[in-house]
């Protein structure tokens, strides 16, 4: 068993707040990440996967193959948009670091399975500071 | 002689257009870059100044004071805005990293003045990839 | 169940020596580290915290009280001082890297129930080549 | 029982192929990974060892000696070196990341036992983008 | 006047050595880097241009365009590649860091002129505590 | 004409204060820095020299000869020390990270012309967060 792990990258305007809530509430709750003009980040996207090494190519997985997998699920549908209001996964969905790393979660794991390995983590930092891990229950 | 360089940081959201282009237009010329939605990032901004070193007090300058001048300039009027909307000091400028960075010095260089050193370089990252510095002319 | 970190930093000084060792026989067995006149470093900590999301919040924790949690209960005793000297929390403790880490976390472990999740691991960087990570057992 | 972690960087050249495959087999299986004139990487190790800290030294490990470890065994064998070629524990194996990070797990192993710990985990960054984690099964 | 950066990166195998030298005397001038069996890096480029913001677009230069320029001229002839043997624009070159980046300065210095502005300086890092600045005379 | 760094870290502990004054004076002015017990930092170094390629050996200077020279000149006199009492080059000097920079200008000068290249800057790192450059004059 072994665990490989790709970064990926995006830039997404959000902003955190609960439809239900006045503005004045969300920004009693959520603070100055509750601005209703948004703001953003740079988010980097760590995702690990695990399996057994195939004896045949020394691999556990095709590297390019999985990062070709979250750029198409997961890159191409949140890089420079609005994670509140553009991203198809995250409709409906608070758009905490939280979430977000599990609305990944469930983008990626079926795809995992096809290439031939596991999904073990997806690890999201919003900043340098701050970065949620989850590993699917 | 010496440099001294402060590190702050903020979040912001922005848009690349121009208000005299269509929507269409400005997505071509400036591409996802230019969703109407907005996108964002987290910024680092390093503000050199120089000068000489006070044999008073062995510093160029308190680099708490400079660090105060950079949030209540700069820091506090931007994280956590949108860079196009909300920001005073850059009101009726294109909300490039070059415009942006310019802006900054100019909110910054009669400050370091009053400090007692000069103004040399704002510096700023957009993201580890991309990063512009201005000089002051 | 998911997994949160928050990283903060502290600059302090420190000495490895046994007070019932001589200043030769420190030296002998922790090497420079045993300086009596004191070393110091750059440390980072990183708190991570696990549960299960707030469905009403969309957070696991608000990040900001972790933050503030670990300031008040870390930070503001530990940076800028000695930690053989002024540390509450490290009196008559080992000064090291592990011993630290352990005392952390029995100065978060309680105050991270209280804001409604588990302390999960403190992870602690003396140095880009070096760090612990303890997870409390 | 805490976890410390130790890092070690090497520079080395490699190639992924199959002897048993002709150059244009490997090019189509491995892409440009599989130049027969080699390309090269700076690699970063991180070592994890886990175990009680002595309450005489209040270590868990004596890094300096776990440091001493890594370089005798892994580092001086492999670095400025060709992976393929040179590196005695990767004789007859596919150099990958995936069977490096396996083939230092086993030269670490017993030697770490040796110094009072167990090893943990064996992390190798072949890139800012790419890592592998191996944990012994 | 502004300047701005792009970095981009590539891993390449080389070799320290003067072909008039034998491997002995090479060994004996460039030490482990003259390994004739090669080693390698994860080479970071960062090429900054200089000039003034255009008023029409707020930009001094397309970063997009500049970092196709920079892909073909120099990333699609070096990465993955060897430096001694394969690269046209270091055929016949010693394959040290500072000729490297000399000649990805004279790659770039015309390409950066019809995009508007003028190149500045290359600045190639060969690890985390090597790199060269060329500034073009 | 060409520029190459050198990175060389030391960790060490300082106390902001000048001797002439009370405790509470220097606490008053320097604050937190200026804590009699001491606190410490992990610094990193960077010594940049500059001159012409030599055509012999393809370098500007024998990077290991300049890491040899900082390391005899500064660091073994600096990490792990405290720079207020044991530091023979900052012996009657204010303990600054400015005044700290050109005193390591003036432990390297000339020994970087013996190795035929000019001392161009010190940089100095005394966190992520601040730094100083000093060019000589």
């Amino acid at each position: 068993m072994i665990h490989i792990t790709r970064r990926e990258r995006f830039n997404a305007a959000h902003r955190l707040f609960r439809s239900d809530f006045s503005d004045e509430q969300n920004m009693q709750i959520f603070g100055k990440c509750s601005n209703p003009n948004w703001h953003g980040h740079n988010y980097e996207l760590f995702v690990t996967v695990k399996g057994e090494v195939n004896p045949e190519t020394g691999f556990l997985i095709n590297l390019k193959a999985l990062s070709k997998l979250i750029r198409e699920r997961v890159i191409e549908k949140i890089d420079h948009k609005n994670i509140n209001i553009e991203v198809p996964f995250m409709q409906a969905k608070f758009a905490s670091t939280e979430m977000l790393a599990m609305a990944i979660w469930d983008e990626l794991a079926d795809g995992v399975l096809a290439l031939g390995a596991n999904l073990h983590c997806v690890k999201l930092y919003e900043s340098e500071n701050n970065f949620v891990a989850y590993f699917g229950n």
